[in-house]
This record gives C-alpha cells, sequence and structure tokens, in this order.
C-alpha cells in the first residue's frame, strides 16, 4: 500500500521472489564474481559504511546500550576487511548448486537424479551485529536465494550502508537490486507482516536473544529454522584422561563464555571425581569461573555455591559453571535429555564402548568425543561460513552452509516411459 | 487432565516421546523384525480388521459418504494382505539409520562424520484412507522415531483395529505401545491441541485434502511439512517425439486422474500444434477426458470448451484437461511459475538444449523428461514405500521415504583437540 505501511513488506517479497530467478539462472562463476563484487564494494566503500556505524554507535550510548550491545554494534576498518575477507572466503567455497547427489537406473531404464535446487526467497530475522548483513546475504546468493533482511533498529544506518555496497555488486553485473531487500523499517509490525508470508517466503531465519526466537516461532506461518541457545555439557568420563578433560573444560568454558557453544555444565562421574575434580575447581577459580554444584562437587570445595534447578537448565554466556557428579554414563545422558538444548555434548573418555554409548545415546546437533565444544561452527567442521547453527531437528541440524540453503529435488530422464503401458496400447 | 479432554494429545505425546527413545536403541535388525512382526499380526487379526472395517462402512453408508470416499475406506482380505506385504517391503528397505553420510578430516587431525539420527515424533494427519495408519507407522518405525496417528473420524474403528495389531507386535518384542500412538477421538479441537505442541512434535505431516492441509497449516506451532495438490503440466515442445507425447498424455491424464501426480494441464508448442493438437483431441475423446481449451486451442476441436482462467489453476481429480497453446519453452515455463503447485512438470521433446532449459527454469520437486508424471511416486523413483510426496521446499521435496524421517547431525572424534591451545596453555 503506502511507503512503510501495511502491504510494504509483502511488495518486497513479492519484487524480492521475482528477482531470485535472475540470481538462479547465474552459472557458477557468476555467482562467484557476483560475491566478490559484494566484497569489493565494501571496502571501497569504507568510509561511507563507518560513518554510517558511527551514527548507529552515538545513537546506541544516547539510547544507553551497554557495552557489550556497543561492542557488537561497532565496526572499524579492520572488521570491514575481515566481513570482506569472509565473502571472499564464500565466493571461492564450492558451489552447492546443479550438482547431483545420486545417480539410479530404474529397471524400465529411467535415470533418477538427485539435484540441489536454491530455496527461493529467504527472510533474515537478526539482531545488533551489522556483518549478518553482508554475511547472510552472500551466503543466500551463493545457494541461488535471494533475502529479505530485518536487522535490528540499533544499526539500521550501518545496515543500509553496508546493503547499499551489496546493491552496487548487483547493478554492476546488470542484476536486480531486488534480490537483496533491507526491510529499511525494522518495527515489530513489519515483521510480523513478513512472518506471515507463507505464499512467497520458504525460509525464516531467526538469529539472535531468546526473546527474537520465541517471537518469530510465535508467530510465523513461514517455515521456520530456530537458532536458539546451547546449553552445552561436557561429560566427563569415569575412563576419561583428566588433562585431555581438564583442557576441554577450560578451552569450552573460559575462552570466549559470551557464545552459543560454550560450556554451561559439567558432569563428572563419580568414579573419576577424586582424581580430577579438584583440579578441576582450582582451574575454573584460576580462570574466574564461579562454580554452582550438587552436594557431591560442593565437599570439593568451600566456595562452590550449591546449584539450584535453574542453573542446569541456564544459559549462562558468561564464567558460571554449573557441575554435578553423576553414578554413571546413563545419568549424565538422562541429565542432558532434560536439561539439555540440542546443540553441542562432549564426552571425555578413553574408553571406545563409552564414547559410542553417549554418542548413541544423545541427539543433539553436535556430539563431541574428545573434542572441544567451541569446534561447532560452520567453519570449524568444514563448511566454510555459517548462516548460523540450526537446534531444529528439520532440513538442516548443526552448522548450516550454503549447502543447507539449498533442497534436494527429483529429476528424471526417459524415452517415453508410462507407468501403465497397457492402458497406454489400449487406445 | 481427563481421558479426552484438554491435555489428552499432550499426555499422548509426552508418552510417545519417552517411548521413541526405546525404538531409536534398536538395532538394524530389530526395527526390521519389529515392522516384519506388525505385517504378521495384520494377517492374523485379519478377521477383526475387516469386521471394525464393515461397521466404519456401514456408518459411512448411513451418513451418505459417496462412493469415492467409501472404496478409500474400505478394506477386504486382498487389500490388507497388500498392506501387509507393503510393511514387509519396507522392513526389507536398507536402514536409513546410523549411516555415515560424509567423513572428513580437519587440519587439526579431527575427523567430522555427519550421522543420521531419527527426527524424533512424527505426528501424522490423514483423511480416509486406513492403511496410512499401517504404512505411516512402519516407515516412521524404520526411521527411528515415534508416530502420533489422527486419522479421519469415518475410520476410526478400522484404524483403532490396525493399530491393535501394531501394538500387538510392539509388544511381543517387548517395546511400548506408547511409540504407535492413535488419538482415540480424532476431534478438530485434539487437532488443535496436536499442532501447538512445538515442545514435543519435531514434524507434523498433514495428507489429505486441500480443506486439511489449510487447516493444519494454519494453526500448526510445530514443523510442518506439506503434501499439497498436484497441479502437473506436460509441456510439448516443438521437438517432441509425438508419439511418445502422446503416451505421456494419456498415461498421465487417464491411467488414475483421482491422483496428485496425474496431468492437469497440457501445454503445446504452436511448431508442432498442426501435428499433435488433432491426435491429442482424438485421443482425449476416445478415453472421455473433457477438453477445456485456449483460443487457439479451440481452433482444432468444435467440442473443446473455452478454458477460464480457474481452469489453469485447477486440480481436477478428473477426466478434465486444461490445454493451452504456447509460443515458447520460455511461455512454457512463465505459465508453470504462474499456475504450478511445485508438485510434476513434464517436457515431451528430443531437444536435450529445451530438455535442459525446461529442468533449469522449473522449481518443482520433480521434472520429468520424456517420462510420465505418474512416476512421481516413492516406488517408482526408488525409494521403496513413502509417506507422501512434500511440496514444501524444506528438509524434502517430492516423494518422502524413510530416508526423509531422520536428519543429519555431526559427530566429531577428536583426541583432546581444544580450538584455543595458547589459552589452555597460560593456565
Amino acid at each position: 500500500m503506502n511507503a512503510h505501511g501495511r502491504g510494504y513488506v509483502r511488495e518486497l517479497a513479492e519484487r524480492a521472489r521475482e528477482a531470485q530467478r535472475a540470481i538462479a539462472a547465474l552459472d557458477t562463476a557468476e555467482r562467484r564474481r557476483l560475491i566478490e563484487r559484494m566484497a569489493t564494494q565494501l571496502v571501497q566503500q569504507c568510509d561511507a559504511v563507518l560513518a554510517a556505524n558511527a551514527l548507529d554507535m552515538a545513537r546506541g550510548r544516547d539510547s544507553g546500550l551497554g557495552p557489550a550491545l556497543l561492542d557488537r554494534l561497532r565496526l572499524d576498518e579492520t572488521r570491514l576487511e575481515s566481513i570482506a575477507a569472509g565473502l571472499m572466503e564464500v565466493a571461492a567455497q564450492p558451489d552447492p548448486l546443479g550438482e547431483v547427489t545420486r545417480r539410479d537406473r530404474r529397471p524400465n531404464g529411467m535415470v533418477i537424479e538427485r539435484q540441489r535446487v536454491p530455496l527461493g526467497l529467504i527472510a533474515m530475522i537478526y539482531e545488533s551485529r551489522p556483518n549478518v548483513t553482508a554475511d547472510a546475504a552472500a551466503l543466500c546468493l551463493k545457494a541461488g536465494n535471494a533475502v529479505l533482511l530485518r536487522g535490528g533498529s540499533e544499526a539500521r544506518a550501518s545496515n543500509t550502508a553496508i546493503a547499499a555496497c551489496l546493491h552496487g555488486a548487483l547493478r554492476e553485473l546488470g542484476l536486480p537490486e531486488d534480490a537483496v531487500s533491507l526491510i529499511a523499517d525494522p518495527s515489530r509490525e513489519h515483521v510480523l507482516e513478513l512472518l506471515g508470508l507463507a505464499d512467497l517466503i520458504d525460509l525464516a531465519i531467526p538469529r539472535g536473544g531468546e526473546g527474537l526466537i520465541r517471537f518469530v516461532a510465535e508467530h510465523a506461518r513461514v517455515p521456520v529454522i530456530k537458532h536458539y541457545k546451547g546449553v552445552c555439557h561436557l561429560y566427563v568420563d569415569a575412563a576419561a584422561d583428566p588433562v585431555k578433560a581438564l583442557d576441554l573444560l577450560v578451552d569450552g568454558k573460559a575462552s570466549r563464555p559470551g557464545v552459543c557453544n560454550a560450556l554451561e555444565t559439567l558432569l563428572v562421574h563419580r568414579d573419576i571425581v577424586p582424581v580430577f575434580m579438584p583440579l578441576a575447581l582450582e582451574i575454573m577459580a584460576k580462570r574466574g569461573v564461579e562454580v554452582r554444584g550438587c552436594a557431591r562437587t560442593r565437599t570439593w570445595g568451600d566456595h562452590v555455591r550449591p546449584a539450584e534447578d535453574a542453573d542446569y537448565a541456564a544459559e549462562y554466556l558468561d564464567l558460571i559453571l554449573a557441575v554435578r557428579v553423576v553414578d554413571s554414563l546413563g545419568e549424565a545422558l538422562t541429565h542432558i535429555a532434560r536439561y539439555g538444548s540440542d546443540h553441542t555434548e562432549v564426552i571425555a573418555t578413553e574408553d571406545v564402548a563409552a564414547a559410542e554409548a553417549f554418542i548413541g545415546g544423545t541427539r543433539s546437533s553436535a556430539v563431541m568425543v574428545n573434542a572441544s565444544s567451541r569446534f561447532n561452527d560452520g567453519s570449524q567442521l568444514g563448511l566454510g561460513a555459517e548462516i548460523g547453527i540450526s537446534t531444529t531437528r528439520l532440513h538442516a541440524y548443526g552448522p548450516m552452509g550454503a549447502e543447507s540453503l539449498t533442497i534436494e529435488r527429483f529429476v528424471v530422464r526417459g524415452e517415453g516411459q508410462v507407468r501403465h503401458p497397457e492402458s497406454v496400447d489400449a487406445t
């Protein structure tokens, strides 16, 4: 209807869907070149992007944003170069499209192929980080999709400036700007309109805090893949190597506590408690980590606060660790089934049978044997860039790269085969 | 809460979800044996199932169900044996679980595997055909899932009797009956409750008429894969072999018009019209198919009624065909993009470039080159049994077999690798 009224998002989505046909028609080299040009535009228009970001930062300070949020919002030359470098990596990745993933000949001579095609139109709904604007657009285009971007209002000027760079690259290659569409007015009303466009949007990906994700899940009529919280566990088995287990604990909890693949809970088999617990508590104290433990944990440290039930369900994203002693691997699995968020679980063990039982007994998107939870990340697991980590057990589970933004369909090649020849011959 | 009041479906879903752990813990041979025992129970309890079905049929006749619906509802010994044979086929299929689909070693020595795991709890919401009760349960269990079944009220007695057979097999193997849970009272209120259980149900699959699917899509808070209508097209290219094209037309339109992979619209390139159209109209008339055509089509037959815009969007499921002459392959693609339902499109052509342009220009779940639309079916395409045909471009697109009821997750095996060794060493 009017510029930013009801119908505004529908119009953007219709135009993006139309533009997607032009993106899907590009060949591998053309899509690669498009994303490279986006990276170049970002570097060339660095001053404009940083000026816009300074505006957002000033507004953010005025409106009292906290230091953590301000840090997420902030861009500088280095960060912008790193975004551009990320785009160059996406450009260089193998093409996820057109690949024939399986080929099979049927007894009647038909050849059945499975072929990856774009999902279509993807909506990204995210919060303060302006880098998502460039990263998400690049991954969506890489896989032949169009994208509708709804960033946070606090990053509005930065996102607009970044989108201008992306549009510049589309124009350079004679492609419709509508393939990357930024919702200029990120009001909640427009998010609601977007979430209702089931006839136009093939997938919505919310990325951000629990509140945002709940809002999207509650109101969406379009398919949603959630990137939800990570309540990640390290289970130290009776047969663990205590030195490896300590490394996994420190890396998982203390190297970057504010991210979703950081550890939140430590489960320790009772048989290894005398060896492991004193060292674990000492090293956590040394790293400034507050420990909240069960009764058995607390016998090993006066400073350990009692853990409430809510502590085991919490995603602290902070230097806090919940600890519990368990009697068996089975008890650890039961704990994880109850409190986990299907994100990442780690077992430290030298016992192959215990490792297999742990893998088989958890349903999380990533299970690590003697490896840090912090590796649950698209680039660490070899996918290249990621659009997020899915905790929805449908379509994609775990880190999502460009390939997760495609779907396999059926291509059948025959020479006139029919299913009921007797019926055809009768005519 | 009470037996069939509010909270009834939640309770069933909670029990099914708990029971799923027992199913997921079975090995390949045990899951195979479970489904074989289900087939055996169906044959052994044939009399009870047919008696229950007779009750449904009598009620159906009394309440004025039409002959087509009554035919879908009806079971006899042959049909029951065919259901049992279908279960034996599912039992014999390769195990979709546990398979490592990719394996990759990272530079730091970690081995990354992708492994198929069950989705969890699947809800099937379907209409009159009682065979879906057995088929869906077998496919869900094959892939390690539990299933919540909500059949049509007209098939209530039949579904209950079939579920009793399935429960008998679960009991025989010491497994919880709750893994296959039939909602005894298929009221709309209970469907609504089911669709809200986002914390318990991993996937809902509606299968039935447009009304049912719209109702589910409108109210679902759980992920849904739609099995929607098939407005399937046959495009007869300028370079088609007319004989093959006629075979594809007869098989696609006339062999079984009431199914979703039957043809609804014929698009004919203008250059082949003089050769093809008279034969096509003659053969359609011979097979009792009513033709509704564009102005150019109507010049070839007096009996051809004019096609309205709605005819091109219609899923007739009947002996009616919409016909349109197009000036180019591109015009055919534009027509399909506008009126199609992403189900199945066919091109008849001997021109490889035209075939590739058609494949690249459609986004449907199945594209056929010189092969009948009626092959878009799990068993015809080599998947074994199918739970339906997805027209949702997410997770699965096209026929869904047991493998589509699983999801790939990440399994990482290391020897103590951490992401930030420098941080760990500092302690």
